[in-house]
Protein backbone atom coordinates (compact mmCIF):
# COMPACT_ATOMS: atom_id res chain seq x y z
CA UNK A 1 0.00 0.00 0.00
CA UNK A 2 1.43 2.95 -1.10
CA UNK A 3 1.70 5.95 1.72
CA UNK A 4 0.22 9.06 0.96
CA UNK A 5 -0.76 12.56 2.18
CA UNK A 6 -1.03 11.87 5.54
CA UNK A 7 2.52 10.26 5.73
CA UNK A 8 4.08 13.53 3.74
CA UNK A 9 2.45 15.40 6.23
CA UNK A 10 3.02 13.78 9.35
CA UNK A 11 7.12 13.08 8.63
CA UNK A 12 6.87 16.39 8.22
CA UNK A 13 5.38 17.71 11.65
CA UNK A 14 6.62 14.71 13.45
CA UNK A 15 9.50 12.66 11.85
CA UNK A 16 8.40 9.11 10.73
CA UNK A 17 6.49 7.27 8.31
CA UNK A 18 3.16 5.99 8.68
CA UNK A 19 3.74 3.23 5.85
CA UNK A 20 2.82 0.17 8.35
CA UNK A 21 2.31 -3.70 8.31
CA UNK A 22 -0.96 -4.69 9.45
CA UNK A 23 -1.79 -4.32 13.03
CA UNK A 24 -4.18 -6.17 15.39
CA UNK A 25 -7.89 -5.07 15.66
CA UNK A 26 -8.91 -3.28 19.00
CA UNK A 27 -12.28 -3.79 19.88
CA UNK A 28 -14.14 -1.29 21.78
CA UNK A 29 -16.38 -2.92 23.54
CA UNK A 30 -18.24 -6.18 24.45
CA UNK A 31 -21.29 -7.70 26.14
CA UNK A 32 -21.29 -8.75 29.78
CA UNK A 33 -21.84 -12.73 29.66
CA UNK A 34 -24.75 -13.01 30.88
CA UNK A 35 -26.25 -10.59 28.72
CA UNK A 36 -25.14 -12.79 25.29
CA UNK A 37 -26.73 -15.27 26.74
CA UNK A 38 -29.99 -13.46 26.88
CA UNK A 39 -29.55 -12.50 23.56
CA UNK A 40 -28.39 -15.88 22.16
CA UNK A 41 -31.66 -17.73 24.08
CA UNK A 42 -34.40 -14.47 23.26
CA UNK A 43 -33.28 -13.22 19.85
CA UNK A 44 -35.51 -13.75 17.13
CA UNK A 45 -38.74 -14.27 19.71
CA UNK A 46 -41.78 -11.80 19.18
CA UNK A 47 -42.19 -9.34 22.32
CA UNK A 48 -45.89 -8.37 20.83
CA UNK A 49 -47.20 -4.80 22.48
CA UNK A 50 -45.25 -1.73 23.62
CA UNK A 51 -45.59 -2.59 27.92
CA UNK A 52 -44.16 -6.28 27.26
CA UNK A 53 -41.21 -4.60 25.44
CA UNK A 54 -40.77 -2.06 28.10
CA UNK A 55 -41.08 -4.75 30.94
CA UNK A 56 -38.21 -6.76 29.09
CA UNK A 57 -35.70 -3.66 29.15
CA UNK A 58 -36.63 -2.76 32.40
CA UNK A 59 -35.96 -6.11 33.31
CA UNK A 60 -32.76 -6.16 31.96
CA UNK A 61 -31.62 -2.67 33.61
CA UNK A 62 -32.36 -4.37 36.81
CA UNK A 63 -30.24 -7.59 36.10
CA UNK A 64 -27.36 -5.32 34.83
CA UNK A 65 -27.52 -3.42 38.56
CA UNK A 66 -28.27 -6.82 40.46
CA UNK A 67 -24.95 -8.59 38.82
CA UNK A 68 -22.88 -5.43 39.06
CA UNK A 69 -21.79 -5.08 34.91
CA UNK A 70 -23.31 -1.81 35.16
CA UNK A 71 -25.75 1.02 35.58
CA UNK A 72 -29.64 0.77 35.61
CA UNK A 73 -30.09 1.21 32.10
CA UNK A 74 -31.48 -1.41 29.78
CA UNK A 75 -32.05 -1.18 25.93
CA UNK A 76 -33.20 -3.69 23.17
CA UNK A 77 -33.66 -3.29 19.65
CA UNK A 78 -36.55 -5.04 17.91
CA UNK A 79 -38.13 -5.64 14.47
CA UNK A 80 -41.24 -2.91 14.13
CA UNK A 81 -42.90 -5.74 11.42
CA UNK A 82 -43.47 -8.58 13.85
CA UNK A 83 -42.28 -7.92 16.83
CA UNK A 84 -38.86 -9.89 17.25
CA UNK A 85 -36.16 -9.19 19.12
CA UNK A 86 -33.05 -8.16 17.67
CA UNK A 87 -30.57 -7.50 19.88
CA UNK A 88 -30.01 -5.98 23.69
CA UNK A 89 -27.78 -3.53 24.94
CA UNK A 90 -27.24 -2.43 28.75
CA UNK A 91 -24.80 0.27 30.26
CA UNK A 92 -21.56 -0.79 30.59
CA UNK A 93 -19.59 2.42 31.18
CA UNK A 94 -17.93 1.44 34.17
CA UNK A 95 -16.68 -2.37 33.60
CA UNK A 96 -15.86 -1.42 29.86
CA UNK A 97 -14.45 1.84 30.47
CA UNK A 98 -16.02 3.42 27.40
CA UNK A 99 -18.03 6.78 28.37
CA UNK A 100 -20.50 6.24 24.76
CA UNK A 101 -21.47 2.30 26.12
CA UNK A 102 -24.88 3.53 27.65
CA UNK A 103 -27.97 0.83 27.20
CA UNK A 104 -29.48 2.56 23.82
CA UNK A 105 -25.80 2.78 21.87
CA UNK A 106 -24.40 -0.56 22.74
CA UNK A 107 -28.47 -2.39 21.81
CA UNK A 108 -27.46 -0.22 18.11
CA UNK A 109 -24.12 -1.35 18.50
CA UNK A 110 -24.88 -4.79 18.85
CA UNK A 111 -27.92 -4.75 16.30
CA UNK A 112 -25.91 -3.55 13.57
CA UNK A 113 -23.27 -5.79 14.31
CA UNK A 114 -25.48 -8.74 13.78
CA UNK A 115 -27.19 -7.69 11.23
CA UNK A 116 -24.32 -6.37 9.25
CA UNK A 117 -26.03 -2.69 8.15
CA UNK A 118 -25.49 0.61 9.62
CA UNK A 119 -29.17 0.93 9.05
CA UNK A 120 -31.76 0.26 11.13
CA UNK A 121 -34.56 0.86 9.47
CA UNK A 122 -38.00 -1.40 10.25
CA UNK A 123 -36.33 -1.55 13.72
CA UNK A 124 -37.55 0.04 17.26
CA UNK A 125 -35.13 1.40 20.13
CA UNK A 126 -36.92 0.29 23.23
CA UNK A 127 -35.63 1.80 26.11
CA UNK A 128 -35.85 1.35 29.73
CA UNK A 129 -35.20 5.82 30.21
CA UNK A 130 -35.46 8.42 28.31
CA UNK A 131 -32.20 8.82 26.33
CA UNK A 132 -29.74 11.44 27.29
CA UNK A 133 -28.21 13.94 24.96
CA UNK A 134 -25.76 11.44 23.35
CA UNK A 135 -28.57 8.77 22.83
CA UNK A 136 -31.05 11.27 21.17
CA UNK A 137 -28.22 12.43 18.64
CA UNK A 138 -27.49 8.80 17.62
CA UNK A 139 -31.02 7.72 17.31
CA UNK A 140 -31.76 9.27 13.73
CA UNK A 141 -27.85 8.12 12.81
CA UNK A 142 -29.27 4.94 13.31
CA UNK A 143 -31.91 4.48 11.19
CA UNK A 144 -35.06 3.38 13.77
CA UNK A 145 -38.03 4.02 13.06
CA UNK A 146 -39.44 4.10 16.17
CA UNK A 147 -38.41 4.84 20.07
CA UNK A 148 -40.08 3.76 22.91
CA UNK A 149 -39.06 4.61 26.46
CA UNK A 150 -40.11 4.07 29.98
CA UNK A 151 -38.99 6.51 32.90
CA UNK A 152 -38.70 9.98 32.30
CA UNK A 153 -35.31 11.79 32.05
CA UNK A 154 -36.54 13.59 35.57
CA UNK A 155 -36.69 10.14 37.15
CA UNK A 156 -32.93 9.47 36.17
CA UNK A 157 -31.88 13.40 37.36
CA UNK A 158 -33.33 12.46 40.74
CA UNK A 159 -31.25 9.86 41.52
CA UNK A 160 -28.29 11.88 39.93
CA UNK A 161 -28.02 10.93 36.63
CA UNK A 162 -27.03 13.71 34.13
CA UNK A 163 -29.03 13.38 31.07
CA UNK A 164 -27.24 16.40 29.38
CA UNK A 165 -28.65 19.25 27.41
CA UNK A 166 -31.18 18.43 24.85
CA UNK A 167 -33.62 20.57 22.80
CA UNK A 168 -36.37 21.05 25.06
CA UNK A 169 -38.50 19.92 21.78
CA UNK A 170 -36.18 16.63 21.71
CA UNK A 171 -39.17 14.07 20.74
CA UNK A 172 -40.61 16.63 18.09
CA UNK A 173 -37.34 16.96 16.80
CA UNK A 174 -37.10 13.15 16.20
CA UNK A 175 -40.91 12.98 14.81
CA UNK A 176 -39.49 15.50 11.86
CA UNK A 177 -36.60 13.14 11.24
CA UNK A 178 -39.00 10.23 10.68
CA UNK A 179 -38.97 8.64 14.38
CA UNK A 180 -41.67 8.15 16.12
CA UNK A 181 -41.41 8.72 19.93
CA UNK A 182 -43.43 7.14 22.72
CA UNK A 183 -43.07 7.73 26.20
CA UNK A 184 -42.94 7.97 29.70
CA UNK A 185 -44.79 4.35 29.88
CA UNK A 186 -44.73 2.01 32.86
CA UNK A 187 -42.90 4.69 35.18
CA UNK A 188 -43.63 3.13 38.12
CA UNK A 189 -41.76 -0.01 37.24
CA UNK A 190 -39.35 1.82 35.31
CA UNK A 191 -38.31 3.46 39.02
CA UNK A 192 -37.03 -0.42 40.38
CA UNK A 193 -33.40 -0.42 38.79
CA UNK A 194 -32.71 2.90 40.14
CA UNK A 195 -34.08 1.97 43.41
CA UNK A 196 -31.58 -0.83 43.17
CA UNK A 197 -28.95 0.89 42.36
CA UNK A 198 -29.13 3.45 44.85
CA UNK A 199 -29.97 0.50 47.46
CA UNK A 200 -26.53 -1.01 46.26
CA UNK A 201 -24.59 2.53 46.27
CA UNK A 202 -24.11 2.24 43.00
CA UNK A 203 -21.27 4.73 40.96
CA UNK A 204 -22.63 7.73 39.43
CA UNK A 205 -20.67 8.82 36.92
CA UNK B 1 -24.27 -18.23 38.84
CA UNK B 2 -27.89 -18.24 40.44
CA UNK B 3 -30.41 -16.92 37.75
CA UNK B 4 -32.35 -14.00 39.20
CA UNK B 5 -34.83 -11.39 38.53
CA UNK B 6 -34.64 -11.63 34.66
CA UNK B 7 -34.89 -15.24 34.26
CA UNK B 8 -37.92 -15.40 36.59
CA UNK B 9 -39.72 -12.47 34.33
CA UNK B 10 -38.42 -13.66 31.27
CA UNK B 11 -38.77 -17.03 31.50
CA UNK B 12 -43.10 -16.02 32.24
CA UNK B 13 -43.02 -14.05 29.33
CA UNK B 14 -40.91 -16.05 26.69
CA UNK B 15 -40.34 -19.29 28.40
CA UNK B 16 -36.98 -20.39 28.81
CA UNK B 17 -34.04 -19.82 31.14
CA UNK B 18 -31.25 -17.20 31.19
CA UNK B 19 -28.56 -19.45 32.76
CA UNK B 20 -26.14 -19.54 30.63
CA UNK B 21 -22.58 -20.63 30.27
CA UNK B 22 -20.08 -17.91 28.64
CA UNK B 23 -20.69 -16.37 25.54
CA UNK B 24 -18.17 -15.02 23.40
CA UNK B 25 -17.28 -11.25 23.58
CA UNK B 26 -18.77 -9.21 20.41
CA UNK B 27 -16.44 -6.67 19.36
CA UNK B 28 -18.31 -3.27 18.12
CA UNK B 29 -15.52 -1.98 16.13
CA UNK B 30 -12.13 -1.82 14.78
CA UNK B 31 -9.76 0.16 13.73
CA UNK B 32 -8.31 0.42 9.41
CA UNK B 33 -5.39 -0.80 9.77
CA UNK B 34 -3.53 2.24 8.54
CA UNK B 35 -5.00 3.99 11.07
CA UNK B 36 -3.53 1.61 14.58
CA UNK B 37 -0.21 1.88 12.17
CA UNK B 38 -0.83 6.06 12.67
CA UNK B 39 -1.46 5.55 16.28
CA UNK B 40 1.23 3.41 17.27
CA UNK B 41 3.72 5.12 15.24
CA UNK B 42 2.78 8.79 16.94
CA UNK B 43 1.28 7.96 19.93
CA UNK B 44 3.60 9.66 22.60
CA UNK B 45 4.52 12.32 20.55
CA UNK B 46 4.50 16.19 21.24
CA UNK B 47 2.18 17.98 18.90
CA UNK B 48 2.19 21.53 20.53
CA UNK B 49 -0.28 24.03 19.32
CA UNK B 50 -3.70 24.02 18.06
CA UNK B 51 -2.98 24.55 14.59
CA UNK B 52 -0.58 21.59 14.51
CA UNK B 53 -3.34 19.44 16.21
CA UNK B 54 -5.69 20.46 13.62
CA UNK B 55 -3.59 19.58 10.83
CA UNK B 56 -2.81 16.46 12.14
CA UNK B 57 -6.57 15.89 11.95
CA UNK B 58 -7.58 17.25 9.13
CA UNK B 59 -4.87 15.08 7.84
CA UNK B 60 -6.29 11.70 9.22
CA UNK B 61 -9.67 12.59 7.59
CA UNK B 62 -8.54 12.92 3.99
CA UNK B 63 -6.41 9.52 4.91
CA UNK B 64 -9.15 8.12 5.91
CA UNK B 65 -11.36 9.39 2.44
CA UNK B 66 -7.78 8.85 0.14
CA UNK B 67 -7.94 5.06 1.36
CA UNK B 68 -11.89 4.48 1.40
CA UNK B 69 -11.93 3.54 5.05
CA UNK B 70 -14.71 5.69 5.63
CA UNK B 71 -16.48 9.58 5.43
CA UNK B 72 -14.34 12.58 5.53
CA UNK B 73 -13.73 13.43 9.33
CA UNK B 74 -11.17 12.47 11.55
CA UNK B 75 -10.36 13.36 15.35
CA UNK B 76 -7.52 12.79 17.99
CA UNK B 77 -7.20 12.67 21.73
CA UNK B 78 -4.39 14.76 23.15
CA UNK B 79 -2.80 14.75 26.73
CA UNK B 80 -3.84 18.79 27.58
CA UNK B 81 -0.88 19.00 29.79
CA UNK B 82 1.86 18.05 27.69
CA UNK B 83 -0.02 17.98 23.82
CA UNK B 84 1.20 14.39 23.63
CA UNK B 85 -1.06 11.66 21.19
CA UNK B 86 -3.00 9.22 22.92
CA UNK B 87 -5.33 8.02 20.24
CA UNK B 88 -6.72 8.86 16.86
CA UNK B 89 -9.72 8.12 15.18
CA UNK B 90 -12.04 8.26 11.89
CA UNK B 91 -15.34 7.77 10.84
CA UNK B 92 -16.18 4.64 10.16
CA UNK B 93 -19.33 4.07 9.85
CA UNK B 94 -19.64 2.44 6.59
CA UNK B 95 -17.00 0.05 6.51
CA UNK B 96 -17.62 -1.03 10.36
CA UNK B 97 -21.59 -0.78 9.46
CA UNK B 98 -21.97 1.34 13.19
CA UNK B 99 -24.17 4.06 12.89
CA UNK B 100 -22.23 5.75 16.28
CA UNK B 101 -18.60 4.76 14.85
CA UNK B 102 -18.20 9.02 14.24
CA UNK B 103 -14.11 9.97 14.21
CA UNK B 104 -14.93 11.89 17.86
CA UNK B 105 -16.22 8.61 18.87
CA UNK B 106 -13.29 6.28 17.83
CA UNK B 107 -11.41 8.92 19.64
CA UNK B 108 -12.67 8.82 22.70
CA UNK B 109 -13.72 4.72 22.21
CA UNK B 110 -10.15 3.95 21.33
CA UNK B 111 -8.28 6.22 24.45
CA UNK B 112 -10.24 5.08 26.59
CA UNK B 113 -9.93 1.48 26.22
CA UNK B 114 -5.62 2.23 25.84
CA UNK B 115 -6.03 4.30 29.16
CA UNK B 116 -7.85 2.02 31.07
CA UNK B 117 -10.87 4.26 32.00
CA UNK B 118 -13.95 6.25 30.72
CA UNK B 119 -12.66 9.49 32.30
CA UNK B 120 -10.36 11.63 29.71
CA UNK B 121 -9.82 14.02 32.31
CA UNK B 122 -6.57 16.26 31.16
CA UNK B 123 -7.63 15.26 27.46
CA UNK B 124 -8.40 17.55 24.18
CA UNK B 125 -10.82 16.11 21.94
CA UNK B 126 -9.47 18.00 18.35
CA UNK B 127 -11.75 17.07 15.68
CA UNK B 128 -11.69 17.90 11.66
CA UNK B 129 -15.31 19.52 11.95
CA UNK B 130 -18.07 20.51 14.61
CA UNK B 131 -19.21 17.42 16.36
CA UNK B 132 -22.58 16.22 15.40
CA UNK B 133 -25.39 16.14 17.52
CA UNK B 134 -24.58 12.80 19.32
CA UNK B 135 -20.59 14.00 19.20
CA UNK B 136 -21.52 17.13 21.21
CA UNK B 137 -23.39 14.80 23.73
CA UNK B 138 -20.84 12.61 24.24
CA UNK B 139 -18.28 15.09 24.99
CA UNK B 140 -19.13 15.66 28.58
CA UNK B 141 -19.66 11.98 29.28
CA UNK B 142 -16.11 11.52 27.84
CA UNK B 143 -14.44 13.77 30.31
CA UNK B 144 -12.09 15.87 28.06
CA UNK B 145 -11.43 19.34 29.46
CA UNK B 146 -11.39 20.58 25.63
CA UNK B 147 -13.20 20.26 22.31
CA UNK B 148 -11.14 22.26 19.32
CA UNK B 149 -12.34 21.73 16.19
CA UNK B 150 -11.03 22.94 12.24
CA UNK B 151 -14.77 23.08 9.97
CA UNK B 152 -17.98 24.39 10.91
CA UNK B 153 -21.13 22.28 11.01
CA UNK B 154 -21.73 24.11 8.10
CA UNK B 155 -19.19 23.06 5.87
CA UNK B 156 -20.69 19.28 7.11
CA UNK B 157 -24.27 20.53 6.11
CA UNK B 158 -22.95 21.99 2.58
CA UNK B 159 -21.65 18.79 1.13
CA UNK B 160 -25.01 16.90 2.25
CA UNK B 161 -24.19 15.80 6.21
CA UNK B 162 -26.58 16.05 8.86
CA UNK B 163 -25.26 17.38 11.80
CA UNK B 164 -28.79 16.72 13.68
CA UNK B 165 -30.43 18.84 15.77
CA UNK B 166 -28.49 20.48 18.32
CA UNK B 167 -28.90 23.36 20.98
CA UNK B 168 -28.21 26.64 19.28
CA UNK B 169 -26.05 27.24 22.41
CA UNK B 170 -24.37 24.16 21.98
CA UNK B 171 -21.12 25.55 22.90
CA UNK B 172 -22.08 27.76 25.57
CA UNK B 173 -23.48 24.58 27.03
CA UNK B 174 -20.35 22.69 26.90
CA UNK B 175 -18.34 25.67 28.60
CA UNK B 176 -20.53 25.32 31.49
CA UNK B 177 -19.77 21.86 32.07
CA UNK B 178 -16.34 22.41 32.10
CA UNK B 179 -15.68 21.43 28.40
CA UNK B 180 -13.98 24.29 26.74
CA UNK B 181 -14.50 25.07 23.39
CA UNK B 182 -12.36 26.36 20.49
CA UNK B 183 -13.25 26.47 16.63
CA UNK B 184 -13.78 26.73 13.97
CA UNK B 185 -10.28 26.88 13.09
CA UNK B 186 -8.40 26.77 9.73
CA UNK B 187 -11.53 26.41 7.92
CA UNK B 188 -9.93 26.62 4.30
CA UNK B 189 -7.55 23.70 4.99
CA UNK B 190 -10.55 21.74 6.73
CA UNK B 191 -12.76 21.83 3.28
CA UNK B 192 -10.18 19.54 1.72
CA UNK B 193 -11.66 16.08 3.20
CA UNK B 194 -14.76 17.17 2.14
CA UNK B 195 -13.40 18.27 -1.64
CA UNK B 196 -11.43 14.34 -2.00
CA UNK B 197 -15.28 12.93 -0.63
CA UNK B 198 -17.04 14.71 -3.21
CA UNK B 199 -14.99 14.47 -6.14
CA UNK B 200 -14.84 10.18 -5.21
CA UNK B 201 -18.31 10.46 -4.93
CA UNK B 202 -18.61 9.08 -1.21
CA UNK B 203 -21.58 7.86 0.25
CA UNK B 204 -23.22 9.99 2.21
CA UNK B 205 -25.12 7.89 4.95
Amino acid sequence: MKCGVICASLSLLLGGCCCFPPGPLTPAIAMPEWLDGVERQFEGRAVPGDEAKLRFVIDLAVENVRRGTGGPFGAAIFDSRDDRLIAVGVNSVVPANQSWAHAEMTAFSHAQHKLGTFDLTNCVLVSSCEPCAMCTGATPWSGVEALLYAASGDEARAVGFDEGDKLPEWAQSLEKRGVRVVGPMLEEDAREPFRLYQEKDGKIY
